[in-house]
């Protein structure tokens, strides 16, 4: 039995650098305590009462406070010395740790470490067939790249502490250690100023963080090793903030908060003095505020409109010698870049604030590409990666797993130009995300991001990394993250009052869709979503990823790989078929009640039908009766044209590429079709 | 299509005393907001915050700050005057609400009616064929109970703050409006006491409610038209107090935190004049925390047996003609009621309070039974029902609903004996129970007796209460209750690592069981569980009433009722077979890994053995072989012997007698077997 456990893979995600199993196990019940030796700090006294938390609910095991236990610690946390009093970029986060079946220890040189090891100390805890244990294992580790980030938009849908907060514990869980907070955008401004209560009073309907509880946030992130870097982007993207200060702007106003999604005509007027005063005092209202070395500045997506509306600032323009809206952007690029420095900050930035002649201190986000962050390297400049983990995309995990901040072009750079990649950043945008769907749009897809920036260059077991991907989804809802149980609660709103059948049959639809890719959604959309449109559809509420799906194409491929001989792959096909064809039928009578079951209708009738002709294309390889070519193309038409319908309801159909293989293996001439 | 909506039922519970259903509907959109007319106060603009907010929850749609709104107000509210500082038992909790198609009126004497109304309002919102909205309505409601409790333990299983919020907003939604708080047992002494620290600091582990949080409480409660009643157990069930206070016992200590559940010997000593200068202060102190009328002194399970075993209190009984143990407990009874009436409070207690001569003030809780509640109303005592409504029982709703404070020997009693019949209260207690599981065991089953609370003597359809009860659950996620998404953790826990698969199969297995019911727990488990036992096994992770299984039953009683005819319900009794039966298969390989499923492995085998022979008997039925007499015979005794086999798992197999049926019908010579 031993050696049986011992062959089973280890659920560490992101993957450590190096793993060495054992013989044994540790076994963890109620006798279970820790000890720390070494240096001492509260937080890290915080940080073992949250593991103890965390076993107990992992495991269900009561354990009773500290001081009822006595003899040798089952964990052992040895810390050298302390990590510097405001985190930084590339501190030791290395940690090693050892467990034989008499205990477990745990060293690092810094807090740093020791909450990198607790990490991955909690996920090797598994009921196992003598109990709740911990395999045998000695493990070092530490990160590939020092920056791996989130970014959570909390300017376009105000996102409520507690949701931060538990996607704080997500990021911990997964190591990572910057918090990307986006705090203002054309859709609302939401840090309390006190210098300039305008700011949140007039532009955030409301829906705003105090600075006590930024400070909080920013207290709860450094317990846990990760930095909080501010966002205030501007000249563009600042609408919410004119609502209150149009003298800011460049055009005459007045401004209300924008509901639209988009780019806008609304920035900052880089020609006035006044507005270099204001941010002054701003930036260094906000500097004080946020603790981290790093200031972000935004800078993207500035249409130049109302700079071309503005005689005042064409005559700038003209005296200054600046010729194009480009070059302004990069004026007030550079004095906005001052300010920061006077603040004693490091500036980060979008791409376009990778000018020419910009000072080399800024840090360069890319959300353009990975090629723009090769040449900025080239360039001199340090940078991250941001495009490729677009979290509201809708990718799949595997697509953003194999981004690599050091792929592409920049494999090429010298290994002092590879050293000022700093590694990336996943993005949350939210117009289609709000407090209840949020977690299921970042999680769990970010732990493969969170992988991909920690583990060693060529770690790229797919398989491997979805199987692992899952096992840690599970755990993150111990944390508080909702992103498996907000779908119930959402397709029930949906349903209104229903059967067990209807809901199941709704259920097994949302399971099998995903929400359209990229920026389809708006495009497909009737009329325009806005910041007031409820975000209470089936789309809404949709995985962006479908493990149905996913796992249904792994069969398919395992089937059509086995030419077609693998009954027990094609039994589970046409079970999950079958139940595909009948949700449009089983969904009737409930979409005579709701409308938002009615809008979805499309896609029903897209997936039963689809389904059909699967089922269709299995019928004939297992009569081994080949489809015609006309036939082939006529189903695979088909297929084609109801993949579109489902996107009436903004919805896709990701099983349209194993219904496709089936029809293909259906009008084969080979062993497929008989 | 507003006929055909008119039609549907309304998902009200409580069911309201008179509704009557108009034509058309309120459509609920982004514009709809509140107005309050009349009297008003700060509680009932929280009642009107926390009611939008349950709108936005509701229904997904964006509603701004009230100041953004003009026109008329959707809702207008009216409130005619205050309601008591203190809520007091018996104060109006009528309400009128008038839904038309442009607009709402609710209109209440005092805010308590206004917080019943907008539950009701809350349960009519619903998604339509048009989108959300409200029925057009007129309902006039009040309460049939004036005390419509529940009651929690926090003693044997300290639960956290949040907790008893939720079950609070539960408790709201199904206008309960007493919340009895057990706040000191055997295993724990839960409230800070400032007089004696050591109470809490020593009797609690370190789990308790600090003075803060429980007036925190009480607002919270207050705010939402619930009372909050503390109890303090004595002179019994009081181990905790003894830690930090030996010299209130009357043995010679020391004592410990008590581990085990069960009645044990520590007692409060009833002759020693230190006990009551020590329980004055201290209910002096409690009943300025707690601002209720009504204070709960316990009074239950005594067993005499450290009285019998002092000398002293031997000595007292002697001098003081006290002939026993019952007349000791009455005399200890009867001073602590002095001193509960010192402090201006009404006491209450269990049944064994009420012997010869005790004062007519006192109000009964009767957990032995409607029997003694009816006796005590004879002899002019107030009470109210808690036998018939312990939900760690794991009674079904259906049983609870039966159960009627006014049935059985108190149909008997004349109108002013009814009078003193002030409701009833649900119990929880929680040897079983903890954080994590508690919402299920209380939810949903506690509406159906709010309901037997509240709605008109004679509401008994039960196919109804089931119907509106599955919609209200759902409803109850809602408000943060999570006793529903709580299966999937704890079951992703007994499984630890799982393919898909697996897991579906022991999904479907946990829904099919249900834990052993009254207290066959305690004598069915291995070793005695105690305190410190997880609660992380399949029996912590079961719905106290399988919905699968209730279903299962009554399409099984369809299909024999049809004379075995009806082929749609046999098909469904087939699909649910088969699952069942490939159930302990399906969990082979898991169980080898889990000791947590390994343990379940009992119940599992049953579960699929018993389903197959339901397949055999449902074969035979199709096929017209009738059962012999023997094999008919045979067929139950093997039936019931699997079932008997699942308690060594601590779980029972609810559906043995549809299965029973099914073996019946099978050896019926009639049309069931051909």
């Amino acid at each position: 039995m031993v050696n049986a456990q011992k062959n089973l893979p280890l659920n560490i995600m992101p993957l450590p650098a190096k793993v060495e199993r054992g013989d044994g196990s540790l076994k963890i019940d109620a006798s279970f305590h820790l000890a720390f030796v070494g240096y001492r700090e509260p937080r890290l006294e915080r940080a073992g009462q949250r593991f103890l938390h965390q076993v107990r609910k992992q495991t269900g095991i009561v354990l009773l406070p500290a001081s009822t236990n006595t003899g040798a610690a089952t964990l052992e946390i040895k810390t050298d010395h302390e990590s510097k009093a405001i985190q930084e970029i590339g501190e030791d986060e290395s940690y090693w740790l050892d467990v034989t079946s008499s205990g477990a220890k745990l060293h690092a040189a810094n807090p740093l470490g020791v909450f990198r090891g607790l990490q991955t100390l909690l996920q090797l805890i598994a009921i196992s067939p003598d109990g709740f244990g911990v395999p045998a294992v000695h493990i070092e580790d530490r990160p590939r790249f020092p920056w791996r980030g989130l970014m959570i938009d909390s300017g376009r849908h105000f996102i409520p502490l507690d949701v931060i907060k538990r996607n704080l514990d997500g990021m911990e869980a997964v190591k990572m250690n910057v918090f990307h907070w986006h705090l203002s955008d054309n859709q609302g401004f939401r840090t309390e100023s006190r210098k300039f209560p305008k700011l949140h009073e007039q532009g955030s309907d409301g829906l705003f963080y105090t600075q006590e509880e930024i400070r909080d946030v920013v207290e709860y992130a450094r317990d846990r090793g990760i930095r909080v870097v501010p966002e205030f982007d501007m000249p563009g993207h600042s609408t919410a903030w004119f609502v209150g200060h149009p003298e800011l702007a460049s055009g005459s106003g007045p401004y209300q908060v924008e509901r639209q999604w988009g780019v806008f005509d609304p920035a900052m007027d880089p020609t006035d003095e006044k507005t270099y005063k204001f941010l002054n005092e701003f930036i260094g209202e906000m500097a004080r505020l946020f603790p981290d070395q790093f200031f972000h500045i935004g800078g993207d997506e500035v249409n130049g409109k109302e700079w071309d509306a503005n005689p005042k600032i064409q005559a700038f323009k003209k005296s200054h010698k600046i010729k194009d809206n480009a070059g302004l952007q990069a004026y007030f690029s550079g004095r906005v870049q001052d300010l920061v420095t006077k603040h004693k900050k490091t500036p980060v930035g979008w791409d376009e604030v990778l000018v020419p002649g910009v000072p080399k201190t800024i840090v360069i986000q890319s959300w353009r590409g990975v090629d723009a962050l090769a040449a900025a390297a080239k360039s001199g400049y340090r940078g991250i990666l941001s495009n490729g983990y677009y979290l509201d995309l809708g990718w799949s995990a595997a697509r953003h797993y194999a981004m690599d901040p050091l792929g592409g072009p920049a494999a090429a750079l010298t290994p002092e130009q590879k050293q000022l990649i700093l590694g990336g950043e996943s993005c949350i945008w939210s117009e289609y995300v709000n407090a209840e769907n949020i977690d299921s749009r970042i999680w769990p897809r970010n732990a493969a991001i969170a992988e991909r920036l920690w583990s060693p260059e060529g770690t790229s077991d797919v398989a491997s990394m979805y199987q692992r991907m899952e096992t840690e989804s599970a755990r993150l809802e111990w944390l508080g993250l909702t992103h498996l149980s907000y779908q119930r609660v959402m397709l029930q709103r949906v349903a209104g009052s229903w059967s067990p059948a209807e809901f199941d049959a709704l259920r097994a639809l949302a399971q099998a869709l995903e929400h359209e890719k990229d920026y389809a959604r708006e495009a497909s959309a009737s009329a325009p979503p806005t910041s007031l449109t409820p975000l209470n559809r089936l789309v809404d509420a949709v995985y962006p990823e479908s493990d149905v799906s996913r796992r249904f194409s792994l069969t398919t491929d395992l089937f059509v790989g086995s030419s077609c001989q693998d009954r027990v792959r094609e039994a589970e096909i046409r079970t999950q078929l079958t139940e595909w064809m009948t949700v449009d039928e089983r969904l009737q009578a409930l979409a005579q009640r709701s409308l938002l079951v009615k809008e979805a209708a499309p896609a029903s009738a897209a997936l039963s039908q689809a389904a059909k002709i699967a089922m269709n294309a299995l019928d004939a390889i297992q009569k081994g009766a080949a489809l015609s070519a006309d036939q082939k193309k006529l189903q695979l038409d088909v297929l084609s044209a109801l993949e579109q319908q489902a996107h009436k309801s903004q919805l896709t159909l990701p099983e349209l590429p194993p219904f496709q293989r089936l029809v293909e293996a259906a009008a084969t001439g080979g062993v497929c079709a008989k």
